[in-house]
Protein backbone atom coordinates (compact mmCIF):
# COMPACT_ATOMS: atom_id res chain seq x y z
CA UNK A 1 0.00 0.00 0.00
CA UNK A 2 1.72 3.49 -0.91
CA UNK A 3 -0.24 6.41 -0.04
CA UNK A 4 -0.35 10.12 0.15
CA UNK A 5 1.98 10.75 3.01
CA UNK A 6 1.23 14.74 4.41
CA UNK A 7 4.39 16.34 5.89
CA UNK A 8 3.44 19.29 7.85
CA UNK A 9 6.87 21.05 9.34
CA UNK A 10 5.39 23.80 11.69
CA UNK A 11 3.69 23.24 14.63
CA UNK A 12 0.38 25.62 13.59
CA UNK A 13 -0.05 23.35 10.81
CA UNK A 14 0.37 20.23 12.91
CA UNK A 15 -2.24 21.66 15.60
CA UNK A 16 -4.91 22.50 12.98
CA UNK A 17 -4.29 18.58 10.97
CA UNK A 18 -4.73 17.35 14.75
CA UNK A 19 -7.70 19.52 15.28
CA UNK A 20 -9.47 17.98 12.23
CA UNK A 21 -8.60 14.72 13.52
CA UNK A 22 -10.13 14.80 17.13
CA UNK A 23 -13.18 16.50 15.69
CA UNK A 24 -14.12 13.24 14.04
CA UNK A 25 -13.44 11.35 17.00
CA UNK A 26 -10.73 9.39 15.42
CA UNK A 27 -7.70 8.34 17.27
CA UNK A 28 -3.73 9.23 16.79
CA UNK A 29 -1.41 6.99 17.30
CA UNK A 30 2.38 8.78 17.25
CA UNK A 31 5.66 7.19 16.40
CA UNK A 32 8.95 9.53 17.27
CA UNK A 33 11.59 9.08 15.33
CA UNK A 34 14.55 10.76 14.49
CA UNK A 35 14.84 9.45 10.71
CA UNK A 36 16.87 7.02 9.00
CA UNK A 37 14.19 5.06 9.21
CA UNK A 38 14.76 1.03 9.02
CA UNK A 39 12.53 -1.56 9.50
CA UNK A 40 12.34 -1.50 13.45
CA UNK A 41 10.80 2.00 13.19
CA UNK A 42 8.63 0.61 10.80
CA UNK A 43 7.69 -2.37 12.81
CA UNK A 44 6.18 0.93 15.33
CA UNK A 45 4.35 2.61 12.51
CA UNK A 46 2.72 -0.62 11.61
CA UNK A 47 1.99 -1.45 15.42
CA UNK A 48 0.34 2.11 15.70
CA UNK A 49 -1.52 1.08 12.84
CA UNK A 50 -3.00 -1.78 14.31
CA UNK A 51 -4.15 0.03 17.35
CA UNK A 52 -5.20 4.02 16.24
CA UNK A 53 -7.10 5.48 13.17
CA UNK A 54 -4.44 7.74 12.09
CA UNK A 55 -0.83 7.23 12.49
CA UNK A 56 1.43 9.99 12.90
CA UNK A 57 5.74 9.89 12.97
CA UNK A 58 7.49 12.95 13.67
CA UNK A 59 11.80 13.09 12.04
CA UNK A 60 13.16 15.42 14.15
CA UNK A 61 17.40 15.08 14.88
CA UNK A 62 16.74 16.64 18.63
CA UNK A 63 19.60 18.70 19.20
CA UNK A 64 18.83 18.67 22.97
CA UNK A 65 19.38 14.59 23.15
CA UNK A 66 22.73 15.44 21.96
CA UNK A 67 25.85 15.75 24.24
CA UNK A 68 28.81 18.25 23.16
CA UNK A 69 30.84 15.63 21.68
CA UNK A 70 28.09 13.36 20.08
CA UNK A 71 27.19 12.63 16.63
CA UNK A 72 24.54 15.47 16.20
CA UNK A 73 26.23 16.61 12.77
CA UNK A 74 26.85 13.62 11.60
CA UNK A 75 23.86 11.51 12.45
CA UNK A 76 22.44 9.88 9.00
CA UNK A 77 19.45 11.78 7.27
CA UNK A 78 17.51 10.81 4.29
CA UNK A 79 13.91 12.61 3.82
CA UNK A 80 12.89 10.90 0.84
CA UNK A 81 13.76 7.66 1.47
CA UNK A 82 12.00 8.24 5.11
CA UNK A 83 9.11 9.42 2.94
CA UNK A 84 8.84 5.80 1.47
CA UNK A 85 9.31 4.15 4.12
CA UNK A 86 6.35 5.71 6.03
CA UNK A 87 4.49 5.60 3.31
CA UNK A 88 4.48 1.79 2.50
CA UNK A 89 3.64 1.11 6.05
CA UNK A 90 0.74 3.58 5.64
CA UNK A 91 1.52 6.08 7.74
CA UNK A 92 -0.77 9.16 6.68
CA UNK A 93 1.25 12.19 8.20
CA UNK A 94 5.02 13.31 8.75
CA UNK A 95 5.71 16.04 11.66
CA UNK A 96 9.09 17.20 10.56
CA UNK A 97 9.89 20.41 12.76
CA UNK A 98 12.77 22.72 12.10
CA UNK A 99 15.05 22.65 15.17
CA UNK A 100 14.53 26.85 15.50
CA UNK A 101 10.63 25.95 15.72
CA UNK A 102 10.72 23.26 18.43
CA UNK A 103 13.45 25.45 20.20
CA UNK A 104 13.01 29.09 19.63
CA UNK A 105 15.11 31.81 21.02
CA UNK A 106 14.53 32.23 25.02
CA UNK A 107 13.81 28.43 25.06
CA UNK A 108 14.22 27.56 28.83
CA UNK A 109 11.88 24.38 29.90
CA UNK A 110 13.44 20.75 30.48
CA UNK A 111 11.51 17.94 31.79
CA UNK A 112 14.08 15.59 34.13
CA UNK A 113 12.90 11.88 35.17
CA UNK A 114 15.55 11.71 37.94
CA UNK A 115 16.90 8.37 38.81
CA UNK A 116 16.02 6.79 35.68
CA UNK A 117 17.73 9.04 33.57
CA UNK A 118 21.18 8.84 35.17
CA UNK A 119 21.95 5.22 35.45
CA UNK A 120 22.85 2.82 32.35
CA UNK A 121 23.35 5.36 29.39
CA UNK A 122 22.95 8.44 31.43
CA UNK A 123 26.44 7.50 33.07
CA UNK A 124 27.68 8.79 30.00
CA UNK A 125 25.20 10.41 28.09
CA UNK A 126 24.01 12.69 31.35
CA UNK A 127 21.79 15.10 29.71
CA UNK A 128 20.84 12.67 27.11
CA UNK A 129 17.11 11.52 29.00
CA UNK A 130 16.38 15.12 29.76
CA UNK A 131 16.71 15.91 26.19
CA UNK A 132 14.76 12.48 25.00
CA UNK A 133 11.87 13.64 28.15
CA UNK A 134 11.23 17.49 26.91
CA UNK A 135 11.23 16.97 23.35
CA UNK A 136 8.81 13.77 23.75
CA UNK A 137 6.57 15.83 26.16
CA UNK A 138 6.83 18.87 23.42
CA UNK A 139 5.58 16.02 20.88
CA UNK A 140 2.58 14.69 22.87
CA UNK A 141 1.27 18.37 23.48
CA UNK A 142 1.66 18.97 19.35
CA UNK A 143 0.13 16.09 17.66
CA UNK A 144 -1.90 14.95 21.22
CA UNK A 145 -1.79 11.24 20.84
CA UNK A 146 -4.30 8.46 21.89
CA UNK A 147 -1.10 5.84 21.91
CA UNK A 148 2.27 6.66 21.39
CA UNK A 149 4.79 4.01 20.53
CA UNK A 150 8.51 3.37 21.09
CA UNK A 151 10.97 0.69 20.53
CA UNK A 152 12.46 -1.68 23.21
CA UNK A 153 16.25 -1.41 22.22
CA UNK A 154 15.92 2.10 23.61
CA UNK A 155 15.15 0.20 26.60
CA UNK A 156 15.94 2.68 29.16
CA UNK A 157 14.07 5.87 27.05
CA UNK A 158 10.84 3.29 27.55
CA UNK A 159 11.08 2.99 31.10
CA UNK A 160 11.69 7.06 31.81
CA UNK A 161 9.08 7.70 28.86
CA UNK A 162 6.15 5.71 30.96
CA UNK A 163 7.41 7.10 34.40
CA UNK A 164 6.74 10.64 32.84
CA UNK A 165 3.79 10.13 31.44
CA UNK A 166 2.63 8.53 34.63
CA UNK A 167 4.26 11.06 36.96
CA UNK A 168 2.76 14.02 34.70
CA UNK A 169 -0.55 12.73 34.54
CA UNK A 170 -0.25 13.14 30.72
CA UNK A 171 -3.38 11.03 28.78
CA UNK A 172 -1.39 9.21 26.13
CA UNK A 173 -0.79 5.47 26.45
CA UNK A 174 2.60 4.56 26.14
CA UNK A 175 3.23 0.79 23.67
CA UNK A 176 6.34 -0.74 23.37
CA UNK A 177 7.76 -2.70 20.65
CA UNK A 178 9.99 -5.15 20.57
CA UNK A 179 13.64 -4.79 19.11
CA UNK A 180 14.19 -5.99 15.46
CA UNK A 181 17.15 -7.31 14.34
CA UNK A 182 18.90 -7.86 11.32
CA UNK A 183 19.31 -12.06 10.10
CA UNK A 184 22.57 -12.31 11.93
CA UNK A 185 21.14 -11.27 15.23
CA UNK A 186 22.71 -7.01 15.30
CA UNK A 187 19.55 -5.00 16.67
CA UNK A 188 18.72 -2.54 14.15
CA UNK A 189 20.36 1.02 14.78
CA UNK A 190 20.27 4.45 12.31
CA UNK A 191 24.09 4.07 13.87
CA UNK A 192 24.83 0.72 12.20
CA UNK A 193 25.45 2.76 9.21
CA UNK A 194 28.57 4.31 11.28
CA UNK A 195 30.16 0.76 11.24
CA UNK A 196 33.05 -0.37 8.54
CA UNK A 197 32.44 -4.33 7.31
CA UNK A 198 35.00 -5.42 9.68
CA UNK A 199 33.49 -3.76 12.51
CA UNK A 200 29.83 -4.46 11.40
CA UNK A 201 30.89 -8.34 11.47
CA UNK A 202 31.90 -7.87 15.44
CA UNK A 203 29.18 -6.07 15.88
CA UNK A 204 27.42 -9.36 15.99
CA UNK A 205 29.11 -10.48 19.24
CA UNK A 206 26.49 -7.86 21.36
CA UNK A 207 23.45 -10.36 19.98
CA UNK A 208 25.27 -13.16 20.59
CA UNK A 209 26.46 -12.60 23.69
CA UNK A 210 22.91 -11.88 25.50
CA UNK A 211 21.63 -14.77 23.42
CA UNK A 212 24.51 -16.64 26.04
CA UNK A 213 23.16 -14.93 28.85
CA UNK A 214 19.25 -15.74 27.84
CA UNK A 215 20.86 -19.56 27.81
CA UNK A 216 22.35 -19.35 31.05
CA UNK A 217 19.50 -17.75 32.53
CA UNK A 218 17.14 -19.97 30.90
CA UNK A 219 19.10 -23.36 32.16
CA UNK A 220 18.25 -21.79 36.06
CA UNK A 221 21.40 -19.23 36.34
CA UNK A 222 20.20 -17.06 38.70
CA UNK A 223 23.61 -14.85 39.47
CA UNK A 224 23.31 -11.27 37.87
CA UNK A 225 27.18 -11.24 38.23
CA UNK A 226 27.78 -14.66 37.04
CA UNK A 227 25.90 -13.65 33.45
CA UNK A 228 27.53 -10.41 33.47
CA UNK A 229 30.73 -11.35 33.72
CA UNK A 230 30.34 -14.27 30.86
CA UNK A 231 28.60 -11.52 28.78
CA UNK A 232 32.09 -8.92 29.49
CA UNK A 233 34.12 -11.95 28.38
CA UNK A 234 32.76 -12.60 25.56
CA UNK A 235 32.72 -9.00 24.09
CA UNK A 236 36.15 -7.87 25.57
CA UNK A 237 36.99 -11.08 23.33
CA UNK A 238 36.11 -9.15 20.31
CA UNK A 239 39.20 -7.25 19.34
CA UNK A 240 38.42 -3.61 19.02
CA UNK A 241 34.57 -3.76 21.12
CA UNK A 242 35.23 -1.22 23.78
CA UNK A 243 32.52 -1.32 26.76
CA UNK A 244 30.78 0.89 28.05
CA UNK A 245 28.34 -1.09 30.28
CA UNK A 246 26.77 -4.17 31.01
CA UNK A 247 24.34 -4.49 33.53
CA UNK A 248 21.42 -6.59 34.83
CA UNK A 249 18.53 -4.23 36.60
CA UNK A 250 15.15 -4.72 37.27
CA UNK A 251 13.30 -4.38 34.40
CA UNK A 252 10.42 -1.29 35.98
CA UNK A 253 12.98 0.82 38.35
CA UNK A 254 16.61 -0.29 36.36
CA UNK A 255 17.94 -0.98 39.89
CA UNK A 256 21.00 -3.58 39.38
CA UNK A 257 20.25 -6.83 40.64
CA UNK A 258 22.51 -8.95 42.52
CA UNK A 259 19.93 -12.14 42.12
CA UNK A 260 17.61 -12.08 39.35
CA UNK A 261 14.32 -12.93 41.77
CA UNK A 262 12.44 -10.69 39.21
CA UNK A 263 11.73 -9.75 35.51
CA UNK A 264 15.09 -7.80 34.62
CA UNK A 265 16.72 -6.43 32.06
CA UNK A 266 20.47 -7.15 30.17
CA UNK A 267 21.37 -3.90 28.93
CA UNK A 268 24.24 -3.27 27.40
CA UNK A 269 26.46 -0.11 25.59
CA UNK A 270 29.68 -1.23 23.49
CA UNK A 271 31.78 1.68 21.08
CA UNK A 272 33.15 0.06 18.26
CA UNK A 273 34.77 2.06 16.00
CA UNK A 274 32.64 5.45 15.31
CA UNK A 275 29.36 4.06 16.76
CA UNK A 276 28.23 3.42 19.84
CA UNK A 277 25.90 0.54 19.63
CA UNK A 278 23.21 -0.44 22.49
CA UNK A 279 21.59 -4.09 22.72
CA UNK A 280 19.38 -5.41 25.57
CA UNK A 281 17.30 -8.75 26.50
CA UNK A 282 14.55 -9.24 29.22
CA UNK A 283 14.95 -12.13 31.30
CA UNK A 284 11.30 -12.71 33.03
CA UNK A 285 11.73 -15.77 35.91
CA UNK A 286 8.35 -16.15 35.34
CA UNK A 287 8.91 -17.96 31.90
CA UNK B 1 -24.62 34.03 44.30
CA UNK B 2 -24.60 30.37 46.15
CA UNK B 3 -24.18 27.52 44.22
CA UNK B 4 -23.19 23.63 45.15
CA UNK B 5 -19.60 22.68 44.65
CA UNK B 6 -18.44 20.03 43.58
CA UNK B 7 -15.38 18.79 45.06
CA UNK B 8 -13.47 16.24 43.33
CA UNK B 9 -10.64 14.43 45.54
CA UNK B 10 -9.34 11.65 42.77
CA UNK B 11 -7.75 12.55 40.01
CA UNK B 12 -9.63 9.40 37.56
CA UNK B 13 -13.15 11.47 38.73
CA UNK B 14 -11.58 14.59 37.72
CA UNK B 15 -10.90 13.41 34.64
CA UNK B 16 -14.23 11.80 33.91
CA UNK B 17 -15.76 15.49 35.37
CA UNK B 18 -13.48 17.31 32.58
CA UNK B 19 -14.18 14.65 29.60
CA UNK B 20 -18.19 15.38 30.65
CA UNK B 21 -17.54 19.85 29.95
CA UNK B 22 -15.17 18.63 26.96
CA UNK B 23 -17.85 16.21 25.09
CA UNK B 24 -21.12 19.75 25.56
CA UNK B 25 -17.65 21.02 23.40
CA UNK B 26 -17.86 23.67 26.79
CA UNK B 27 -14.47 25.57 28.06
CA UNK B 28 -13.26 25.23 31.48
CA UNK B 29 -11.09 28.50 33.53
CA UNK B 30 -9.09 27.12 36.15
CA UNK B 31 -7.57 28.65 39.12
CA UNK B 32 -4.49 26.85 41.00
CA UNK B 33 -4.42 27.58 44.29
CA UNK B 34 -3.41 26.49 47.89
CA UNK B 35 -6.63 27.25 49.80
CA UNK B 36 -7.29 29.74 52.93
CA UNK B 37 -8.62 31.64 49.92
CA UNK B 38 -8.87 35.42 49.83
CA UNK B 39 -10.17 37.99 48.20
CA UNK B 40 -6.37 37.98 45.51
CA UNK B 41 -7.77 34.32 44.89
CA UNK B 42 -11.29 35.26 44.26
CA UNK B 43 -11.02 37.75 41.72
CA UNK B 44 -8.83 35.21 40.08
CA UNK B 45 -11.75 32.96 39.70
CA UNK B 46 -13.98 35.43 38.93
CA UNK B 47 -12.14 36.44 35.94
CA UNK B 48 -12.15 32.68 35.22
CA UNK B 49 -15.75 32.69 34.72
CA UNK B 50 -15.76 35.87 32.46
CA UNK B 51 -13.21 33.72 30.47
CA UNK B 52 -14.75 30.48 30.39
CA UNK B 53 -17.71 28.26 30.84
CA UNK B 54 -16.66 26.54 33.71
CA UNK B 55 -14.19 27.23 36.51
CA UNK B 56 -12.39 24.78 38.36
CA UNK B 57 -10.31 25.58 40.97
CA UNK B 58 -7.45 23.68 42.69
CA UNK B 59 -6.41 23.55 46.52
CA UNK B 60 -3.51 21.53 46.79
CA UNK B 61 -0.53 22.68 49.36
CA UNK B 62 1.46 21.28 47.30
CA UNK B 63 5.13 19.67 49.16
CA UNK B 64 7.59 20.10 46.10
CA UNK B 65 7.65 23.72 46.20
CA UNK B 66 8.30 24.10 50.05
CA UNK B 67 11.95 23.91 50.87
CA UNK B 68 13.31 21.61 53.81
CA UNK B 69 13.15 24.58 56.36
CA UNK B 70 9.87 26.34 55.12
CA UNK B 71 6.52 26.50 56.22
CA UNK B 72 5.21 23.84 54.78
CA UNK B 73 3.77 22.10 57.95
CA UNK B 74 2.11 25.32 59.30
CA UNK B 75 0.81 26.73 55.83
CA UNK B 76 -2.78 27.88 57.02
CA UNK B 77 -5.63 25.71 55.75
CA UNK B 78 -9.41 25.96 56.27
CA UNK B 79 -11.91 23.95 53.82
CA UNK B 80 -14.62 24.57 54.89
CA UNK B 81 -14.21 28.43 54.50
CA UNK B 82 -12.93 28.02 50.95
CA UNK B 83 -15.47 25.84 49.92
CA UNK B 84 -17.59 28.89 50.86
CA UNK B 85 -15.89 31.89 49.52
CA UNK B 86 -15.68 29.87 46.07
CA UNK B 87 -18.89 28.88 46.07
CA UNK B 88 -19.63 33.03 46.20
CA UNK B 89 -17.85 33.59 42.90
CA UNK B 90 -19.76 31.13 41.27
CA UNK B 91 -16.77 28.24 40.86
CA UNK B 92 -18.30 24.70 39.95
CA UNK B 93 -15.81 22.06 40.92
CA UNK B 94 -13.05 22.39 43.44
CA UNK B 95 -10.19 20.03 43.26
CA UNK B 96 -9.03 18.94 45.85
CA UNK B 97 -6.31 15.75 45.56
CA UNK B 98 -4.57 13.97 48.35
CA UNK B 99 -0.67 14.62 47.87
CA UNK B 100 0.12 11.16 48.01
CA UNK B 101 -1.93 10.87 45.07
CA UNK B 102 -0.01 13.44 42.95
CA UNK B 103 3.09 12.07 44.21
CA UNK B 104 2.85 8.58 44.43
CA UNK B 105 5.94 6.50 45.46
CA UNK B 106 8.54 6.42 42.75
CA UNK B 107 7.48 9.89 41.83
CA UNK B 108 10.53 11.26 39.83
CA UNK B 109 9.40 13.79 36.98
CA UNK B 110 10.55 17.31 37.42
CA UNK B 111 9.86 20.60 35.07
CA UNK B 112 12.31 23.14 35.29
CA UNK B 113 12.51 26.25 33.67
CA UNK B 114 15.95 27.10 33.79
CA UNK B 115 17.61 30.93 34.51
CA UNK B 116 14.47 32.37 35.48
CA UNK B 117 13.78 30.05 38.02
CA UNK B 118 16.92 30.92 39.62
CA UNK B 119 16.97 34.69 40.01
CA UNK B 120 15.00 36.73 42.69
CA UNK B 121 12.57 34.23 44.90
CA UNK B 122 15.04 31.54 43.42
CA UNK B 123 17.62 32.40 45.04
CA UNK B 124 16.49 31.85 48.68
CA UNK B 125 13.99 28.90 47.67
CA UNK B 126 16.32 27.39 44.95
CA UNK B 127 13.56 24.04 44.34
CA UNK B 128 10.73 26.34 44.69
CA UNK B 129 9.92 27.11 41.23
CA UNK B 130 10.56 23.44 40.24
CA UNK B 131 8.09 22.31 42.18
CA UNK B 132 5.34 24.98 40.86
CA UNK B 133 6.51 24.58 37.42
CA UNK B 134 5.77 20.57 38.12
CA UNK B 135 2.77 20.63 39.61
CA UNK B 136 1.06 23.37 37.27
CA UNK B 137 1.84 21.18 34.42
CA UNK B 138 0.00 18.16 36.30
CA UNK B 139 -2.71 20.19 37.00
CA UNK B 140 -3.30 21.51 33.56
CA UNK B 141 -2.81 17.55 32.17
CA UNK B 142 -5.51 16.89 34.34
CA UNK B 143 -8.17 19.24 34.25
CA UNK B 144 -6.81 20.46 30.73
CA UNK B 145 -7.98 24.03 31.06
CA UNK B 146 -8.57 26.09 27.76
CA UNK B 147 -7.47 29.43 30.57
CA UNK B 148 -5.87 29.34 33.76
CA UNK B 149 -5.72 32.58 35.31
CA UNK B 150 -2.80 33.58 37.98
CA UNK B 151 -2.10 36.73 40.27
CA UNK B 152 0.41 38.85 39.40
CA UNK B 153 1.23 38.92 42.84
CA UNK B 154 3.57 35.70 42.28
CA UNK B 155 4.86 37.77 38.90
CA UNK B 156 8.03 35.55 38.98
CA UNK B 157 5.65 32.44 38.67
CA UNK B 158 2.98 33.94 36.34
CA UNK B 159 6.23 34.60 34.19
CA UNK B 160 7.63 30.91 34.63
CA UNK B 161 4.48 29.63 33.62
CA UNK B 162 4.14 31.40 30.54
CA UNK B 163 7.94 30.54 29.72
CA UNK B 164 6.39 26.68 30.64
CA UNK B 165 3.14 26.80 28.51
CA UNK B 166 4.96 28.20 25.31
CA UNK B 167 8.15 25.99 25.70
CA UNK B 168 6.43 23.07 25.97
CA UNK B 169 3.40 23.77 23.12
CA UNK B 170 0.64 23.41 26.37
CA UNK B 171 -2.61 24.42 24.64
CA UNK B 172 -3.98 26.46 28.10
CA UNK B 173 -4.06 30.22 27.38
CA UNK B 174 -2.15 31.72 30.52
CA UNK B 175 -3.72 34.96 31.96
CA UNK B 176 -2.38 37.24 34.60
CA UNK B 177 -4.41 39.30 37.11
CA UNK B 178 -3.36 42.32 39.38
CA UNK B 179 -2.69 42.26 42.62
CA UNK B 180 -5.49 42.83 45.29
CA UNK B 181 -4.56 45.33 48.01
CA UNK B 182 -5.78 45.16 51.65
CA UNK B 183 -6.92 48.92 52.33
CA UNK B 184 -3.73 50.33 53.50
CA UNK B 185 -2.14 49.18 50.87
CA UNK B 186 -0.63 44.78 51.67
CA UNK B 187 -0.86 42.92 49.38
CA UNK B 188 -3.05 39.91 50.07
CA UNK B 189 -1.53 36.89 50.99
CA UNK B 190 -2.31 33.67 53.25
CA UNK B 191 0.98 34.47 54.68
CA UNK B 192 -0.43 37.76 55.78
CA UNK B 193 -1.94 35.94 58.81
CA UNK B 194 1.22 34.86 60.23
CA UNK B 195 1.87 38.44 61.16
CA UNK B 196 1.58 39.72 65.08
CA UNK B 197 -0.83 43.05 64.70
CA UNK B 198 2.65 44.85 65.60
CA UNK B 199 3.89 43.67 62.24
CA UNK B 200 1.02 43.69 60.44
CA UNK B 201 1.26 47.29 61.12
CA UNK B 202 5.27 47.54 59.79
CA UNK B 203 4.56 44.85 56.69
CA UNK B 204 2.63 48.25 55.15
CA UNK B 205 5.84 49.52 54.40
CA UNK B 206 6.31 47.46 51.61
CA UNK B 207 3.37 48.62 49.68
CA UNK B 208 4.39 52.64 50.23
CA UNK B 209 7.95 51.67 48.72
CA UNK B 210 6.38 50.43 45.37
CA UNK B 211 4.25 53.40 45.80
CA UNK B 212 7.36 55.28 46.14
CA UNK B 213 9.38 53.98 43.37
CA UNK B 214 5.95 54.85 41.06
CA UNK B 215 6.49 58.55 41.61
CA UNK B 216 9.66 58.56 41.53
CA UNK B 217 9.77 56.56 37.99
CA UNK B 218 6.73 58.25 36.89
CA UNK B 219 8.49 62.07 37.68
CA UNK B 220 11.01 60.83 34.92
CA UNK B 221 13.86 58.63 37.13
CA UNK B 222 14.66 55.77 34.86
CA UNK B 223 18.18 55.31 37.04
CA UNK B 224 17.20 51.60 38.65
CA UNK B 225 19.73 51.74 41.48
CA UNK B 226 18.31 55.35 42.39
CA UNK B 227 15.09 54.13 42.78
CA UNK B 228 16.19 50.62 44.19
CA UNK B 229 18.23 52.63 47.12
CA UNK B 230 15.24 54.46 47.61
CA UNK B 231 13.31 51.50 48.88
CA UNK B 232 15.86 49.69 50.76
CA UNK B 233 16.09 52.95 52.74
CA UNK B 234 12.49 52.81 53.57
CA UNK B 235 11.83 49.40 54.11
CA UNK B 236 15.04 49.26 56.54
CA UNK B 237 13.74 52.46 58.21
CA UNK B 238 11.12 50.16 59.90
CA UNK B 239 12.34 47.60 62.42
CA UNK B 240 12.50 44.16 61.77
CA UNK B 241 12.08 44.42 58.54
CA UNK B 242 14.55 41.99 56.95
CA UNK B 243 15.42 42.21 53.36
CA UNK B 244 16.04 38.91 50.87
CA UNK B 245 16.12 41.12 47.54
CA UNK B 246 14.98 44.31 46.42
CA UNK B 247 14.95 44.18 42.70
CA UNK B 248 14.42 46.06 39.16
CA UNK B 249 14.25 43.45 36.70
CA UNK B 250 13.04 42.98 32.91
CA UNK B 251 9.14 41.83 33.14
CA UNK B 252 9.49 39.44 30.57
CA UNK B 253 12.63 37.71 31.01
CA UNK B 254 13.69 38.96 35.03
CA UNK B 255 17.25 40.20 33.65
CA UNK B 256 18.57 42.74 36.32
CA UNK B 257 18.21 46.32 34.81
CA UNK B 258 20.48 49.38 35.49
CA UNK B 259 18.18 51.99 32.86
CA UNK B 260 14.58 51.22 33.55
CA UNK B 261 14.18 51.67 29.40
CA UNK B 262 11.41 48.84 28.87
CA UNK B 263 8.93 47.94 30.66
CA UNK B 264 10.03 46.30 33.89
CA UNK B 265 8.55 45.23 37.18
CA UNK B 266 10.21 46.14 40.96
CA UNK B 267 10.12 42.90 42.80
CA UNK B 268 10.82 42.22 46.50
CA UNK B 269 10.64 39.62 48.99
CA UNK B 270 10.95 40.91 53.01
CA UNK B 271 10.78 38.84 55.88
CA UNK B 272 8.89 39.89 59.03
CA UNK B 273 8.84 37.92 61.77
CA UNK B 274 7.59 34.49 60.73
CA UNK B 275 6.08 35.61 57.47
CA UNK B 276 8.47 36.22 54.04
CA UNK B 277 6.03 37.91 52.68
CA UNK B 278 6.23 39.42 48.50
CA UNK B 279 5.36 42.34 46.66
CA UNK B 280 5.85 43.80 43.10
CA UNK B 281 4.75 46.16 41.03
CA UNK B 282 5.24 47.19 36.95
CA UNK B 283 7.12 49.94 35.68
CA UNK B 284 5.88 50.72 32.41
CA UNK B 285 8.05 53.95 30.33
CA UNK B 286 5.06 53.70 27.38
CA UNK B 287 2.37 55.03 30.16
Amino acid sequence: MMVDVKVIEDIAGMRSYVSGIKARGDTIGLVPTMGYLHEGHLSLMRKAGELSDHVVISIFVNPTQFGPNEDLDRYPRDFERDLDLASSVGVECIFHPRSQDIYPKGYATYIHVEGLSSVLCGVSRPTHFRGVATVVAKLFNIVEPDIAVFGEKDYQQLVIIRRMVADLNMKVKIVGYPIVREKDGLAMSSRNRYLSQQERKKATVLSRALKRAEDMFYNGERDASAIREALVEMIMGEDGCNIDYVEIVDADDLSRLRTINRKAVIALAVNIGKARLIDNTILDPSL
